[in-house]
């Protein structure tokens, strides 16, 4: 049936939905949110119908995203055929069963996912089975090669290409962000993608945005690398391992986490963007994803996979039990980041270390330094101010301003300082708490919301000393975020 | 925060929908597809939030579901508060993880499943854990409870009530409409609420309302069957055991039925209506949902639920190979059921022998035949035209025209004839064939569409006899029906 889009203007947050008559539903035997295939003169997408006599029988109405997939305007036609259901369904169905699924049926089963064929509970369901039944290494070969071969791919054309990656679960692991330009300045390419927060005050992404824009075209990001060697860009924006994703979206209010899912997903986008060599952190302890056997199976995982897809996984397991660096929210980690560029005497001593620690061994696993050497030659570089001068090189690149420096970084102007209570050490830093403060305050969303944390895990403190400012870039937020700080403390002291 | 309601007039199918202003959104700290609690003056929902700058600041958008549920119209004020995650999340993990849930955790997940607290996805992720790892008898009985006790329940205060329910697989299985004015002749209570046709081409709901209204509210259901010891209404159009609506929807596309979930289905409608005994068939064979081994599986569970839950369940396999009855479709359905009651030489013999048969084993549980003697009492009550006449009083104190004869229905003027191609005898009916073309043809939301078997298995046919009518009420739906049943001829013929 052909109709006219009427653009309505609406957002969903990911479900692609049109709106038809309810004459038009009957028409087609359509009951409410039955899937439609919809075309316009050059693209088609797979929709959800709503129904509305608010649309006439000759319009179809539109919402955003479906608007982005198929490029129209109110008034052009758009086709609708009602959608078969997909024949994926056999297969999550032989995944519940505990049957092994084929090369091919994952390959299909990922692009239905993909092309948004797969409703959340079919995916969920999928999900849920891999959860309780596992799969083999082969079939998360497949599945990873398949959620690669579904979306982007970067292809450099240059051999060594490294990565790094942290499995995540630590407030300000901002590392990433000194560790890509020391490796850029010694040669090495190294094509950053990072994410954005998803429960975190602030992701690798966010924290770059404060310096320079993260979303940039595949085509930009290829120009960038080959030129400077490396780029921080954030992965959303680009259409690399797009099913993994849509399966994030399922896992995360599930708290759902295969392992099998867990590898695809991450090797599946190292994958795409071509990498020969990966530095893998898996940080374990209170606190972070991982227990330590936890982390030494992933270990072992994460080298077969990469393995079977001809990338060398190199794993580094750290204790993940205080939040690295001493600020926590998109400016204060952007200010303890340039920093340690800037050699500042007042830069975070964990977060400098830390970050030297993995570029030199990220230089040795690239074969510039020799085993045992990297650290030496990473802290070089950054001494040097060579990483300084190849960060800004990558800011002016990526379209941000290359003058900044962390004087020029303020936090947002709504502030409160916590006190110690008492006198004592600081026995720990609950990073579950410092997490949730950042979001009360608005983080990462306002950019200047945030923690900055005076003292650190060891640190002795004197009653009435300084804790932590909390920074909000509103009252409200403020008050927020110190109701919260005040009922949940992260620092335990011992007297 | 306090809003604007504003009616958009737009029906997701189920889903409540309710859209904010981009700066709402950012002011509340929710994305896309977050959940957020809405209130009225007296009512509240969870609902989740999309996203259009053509709402303002001071308003919030209602979709259809949502302004059913907090009965509000445009202009009204509207709370909204962000919605934080259901606890019982970690009920679901604990069954993917193989651990038996309570009582108490198996009433709130059920709660949380009507409140509309879980989204799709997380009610599938649950599904598929029971469909992979099972329900105890404990766990069944307490999922069951609490799917009729999260609903209205029917309470007659008379005993015994009966009830007849038949897992389905059959089109035109339309014995109840015959059973029902028997069974309350003979002064039994049986108040039955059946369903609509999901991908039949008539459910008992649709063939029911082409004689009377099947949307009753629980009063007058309660009255009717007070009165006349019967009804025949729309289980959908009453709030009975709503969760499992709500996982029907989950399992449907999927083609997922735990046996459990299959269980706690059905034994909470009856719970729910108050039902003492149950006569429950279970149709195996091919084209049916149930091998025997698997009917007799069956039976020994719901035997067992049923005793727990204080319900006398007695269960009838039949042999489900072909259609029975002449007419598929709701008007010739209706036709064959009035035939059968009018005692019309015209009458199928087949819906007639087995809705006697029914009827029969029925009165003995009810005690009102002595055991061996309820199918003599139950063809005197059809035979002495008592059936037809409580058929006339239940059609009329549901609201219908009493009237209304068999030779009154007439199905669609659009109708084609195939007939045989080669002289034989019937091998079979294609079950599955026989509900395609009948949806082709516009079944069930056309009335008048359906098909009329002239023939059934066993009988000889010569080249060129009829052997099936479609018929269609627009001639656009006729050629549908046609092509399809054209190259999937239903009939098998062996010369």
């Amino acid at each position: 049936m052909r109709l006219k889009a009427k653009l309505l203007n609406i957002e969903s947050g990911g479900t692609l939905i049109i709106v038809l008559n309810p004459k038009v539903m009957k028409e087609l035997d359509l009951e409410p949110a039955d899937r439609v295939r919809v075309m316009s003169e050059k693209k088609y997408a797979v929709a959800i119908t709503d129904v509305s006599s608010a649309v006439d029988e000759t319009e179809i109405g539109i919402f955003d995203e479906v608007k982005a997939l198929l490029d129209v305007e109110t008034g052009q036609p758009i086709t609708i055929i009602p959608e078969e259901q997909p024949v994926t369904i056999t297969s999550i169905k032989k995944k519940l069963d505990g049957i092994k699924l084929s090369e091919d049926e994952l390959f299909e089963l990922v692009t239905d996912i993909v092309d948004n064929r797969l409703t959340k509970a079919e995916i969920a369901s999928f999900v849920t089975a891999v959860y309780i039944r596992g799969m083999e290494l082969d079939e998360t070969e497949h599945l990873t090669r398949a959620m690669a071969e579904t979306g982007q791919m970067l292809k450099l054309g240059v051999k060594p290409v490294v990565d790094l990656h942290s499995i995540g679960g630590v407030p300000n692991n901002r590392t990433t962000m000194i560790v890509i330009p020391i490796i850029a300045s010694a040669g090495l390419y190294i094509p950053k993608t990072a994410s954005r927060a998803i429960t975190d005050p602030a992701g690798t992404a966010d924290t770059m945005e404060v310096l320079a824009p993260v979303s940039l075209g595949l085509d930009d990001i290829k120009e960038i690398v080959l030129q400077h060697h490396g780029c921080i860009v954030w992965g959303g924006s680009l259409n690399i391992a797009p099913a993994d994703d849509l399966i994030i979206e399922i896992e995360h209010p599930l708290q759902l986490d295969p392992t099998a899912m867990l590898l695809a997903s991450i090797l599946a986008k190292k994958y795409a963007v071509g990498a020969t060599d990966l530095l893998l952190e898996i940080p374990f302890g209170p606190g972070t994803k991982a227990t330590k056997a936890r982390a030494n199976e992933l270990e072992k995982k994460f080298v077969a996979l990469g393995g079977r897809l001809g990338i060398n996984v190199e794993v580094v397991k750290t204790d993940g039990s205080q939040p690295v660096g001493k600020g926590v929210g998109p400016i204060l980690e952007a200010r303890d980041v340039l920093q340690v560029l800037e050699n500042s005497k007042d830069a975070p001593a964990d977060l400098r270390a830390r970050s030297l620690y993995f570029a030199g061994l990220l230089l040795e696993i690239g074969k510039k330094a020799k085993q045992g050497s990297g650290l030496k030659m990473a802290t070089e570089i950054l001494k040097s101010g060579k990483a300084l001068t190849k960060f800004k090189e990558i800011i002016k690149a990526q379209g941000g301003d290359p003058e900044l420096n962390s004087i020029d970084l303020h936090p947002g102007k709504y502030d409160e300082t916590i006190y110690a209570e008492k006198s004592g050490t600081i026995q720990g830093i609950d990073d579950d708490s410092i997490k949730k403060i950042g979001r009360h305050l608005g983080a990462p969303y306002n950019k200047g919301a945030g923690i900055y944390l005076w003292n650190k895990v060891g640190d002795k403190v004197k009653e009435g000393e300084k804790l932590f400012t909390i920074y909000a870039e509103s009252g409200r937020k403020l008050s927020e975020g110190l109701a919260f700080a005040e009922t949940n403390n992260p620092f335990r002291i011992k007297t």
